[in-house]
């Protein structure tokens, strides 16, 4: 059943596009439109059929949007969702950025009284970038974690959760505060630390003994420092507080370890390694 | 073509099994014998054919062995390397274990003037375990990395070499240092940051938000920190100076990014980011 008229997505890459495709794929809208910045993206877009009408305009697009899916990187969709509360203030929207504080607070301080935003963070990531990677099936059986936003008009929540499910995925609804302090554990410190584990070995990357010593285990903990920097300087930058919190008590847990192996303290290592491999096999 | 009467197997788990297999497969040998310190698992081993004949006691087994092979953690393994040097000091042996500098070390010491060991790592580990996980295939299309040791008679490396070769895989010859240097960056630093990840949530395991946060960077980033405490305990201890070492540096760059972080430093951020990217890629 078609839920909107249309939906606009600002932003094409590999989340844009799926939205657009799982919209389509669904049966949740008559109507797709696109905008990016990039000419050639938005011609990709069109020739491939993932949007119906593109739009390098983005205040042309949300006049006759209905249903509106921010997808840039978070701090393009923090400058949308300020020139949103100028041009049409009474839009329904979301946005799909990792971190989901900063635009609430710039929804809550832009937008005069009500709006009709709610956050989204669809746990659907990758390393793989680009609108060739989109998917209409990406968000199936994957969670999308819905962040309200104080002063949301009535059933905000209740429409962006509806729409999120029409795709396949289920939901589970936090505050903005709670979903940026978890994630800065379980996804933002696991991005950073794959990236220094790659740094590491940056200098010695064409020595034949470096690739020899490579195994699945290096290849599967830094997949994702294959990410892009512009989406991952912004989620550091936006989340930087909590970020800087697990750095912190990682740096403690660090210290930790690195007595245990100084002291060869094999019984604290043995018991380190058991609880958490006990943990993992859980997860 | 049979390499060997028979292969003589110390140590009974996902490595040790799948070498068994592996020589059965490709026909290298005509009997496999098996040592462990479990009876349970011995007659696994016996039962599933895995092994032709046990040995619950290793000396007994050495005095009937052609070729051997020591598959038990780091620490063990050099105890029977040691009694290997009074029981049968010509025999042909190699060792499994993830660390090659501390078992070249007690080969150099306790044989008097000549033996016939070269150490070996199968590029093939896994954070599974057990003789159940075992794999004629393992080491197919796989890399074996070989770390010659002084005082070697000839053509020790050669039969090494020639025996995990029929098993399918590839060899690289490397010294023990090299390698334990190499190896603590691309595979004792990244389990020990992965145990570290794991831990970090370790209080909040039981919180359905963080659950829902668990996408898949960081099942992907932490899959090798539900690895065995015994093996990877003996790792960091038998390695403990390279791992002190890149311990230091990871620090380094911890406190790099930190800076860049707290300085919302976006330019440098990205071209940290993006540089990294550019190498992951090539992996």
């Amino acid at each position: 059943m078609k839920m909107f008229d249309n939906i606009a997505i600002a932003g094409l890459g590999l989340l844009g596009g799926s939205v657009a495709l799982a919209a389509r794929k669904n049966n949740l809208v008559s109507e797709i439109f696109g905008y990016t910045r990039t000419p050639e993206t938005l011609e990709k877009a069109k020739n491939s059929g993932i949007v119906d009408r593109g739009f390098l305009c983005f205040s042309e697009m949300v006049k006759v949007a209905d249903f509106l899916v921010l997808a840039a990187p978070i701090s393009i969709n923090i400058e949308l969702a300020k020139s949103i509360a100028k041009i049409k203030p009474n839009i329904l929207f979301t946005d799909v950025g990792s971190t989901k504080k900063s635009i609430a607070d710039a929804v809550e301080k832009h937008f005069k009284r009500k709006h009709r935003f709610a956050g989204s963070h669809p746990m659907a990531g990758s390393e793989k970038r680009g609108i060739e990677q989109a998917d209409g099936d990406l968000f199936k059986e994957k969670t999308v974690i819905i962040t309200p936003v104080r002063n949301a008009e009535k059933n905000t929540v209740e429409k962006i959760d509806e729409f999120w499910r029409n795709t396949g995925a289920s939901t589970v609804t936090m505050d903005a505060d709670q979903h940026d302090e978890i994630c800065s554990l379980t996804s933002h410190l696991p991005h950073l630390v794959a990236f220094l584990l790659v740094e590491m070995i940056s200098k010695e990357i064409h020595s034949s003994e470096v690739f020899a010593c490579i195994g699945s285990g290096f290849r599967d903990t830094t997949r994702i420092a294959a990410s892009d920097q512009e989406i991952w300087t912004d989620i550091f930058i936006s989340n930087k507080h909590n970020i800087l919190k697990s750095i912190k008590n990682f740096r403690t847990s660090l210290e930790n370890v690195e007595k245990m192996i100084k002291a060869k303290d094999t019984d604290a290592l043995k018991k380190w390694i058991g609880e958490i491999k006990e943990i993992r096999q859980r997860i």
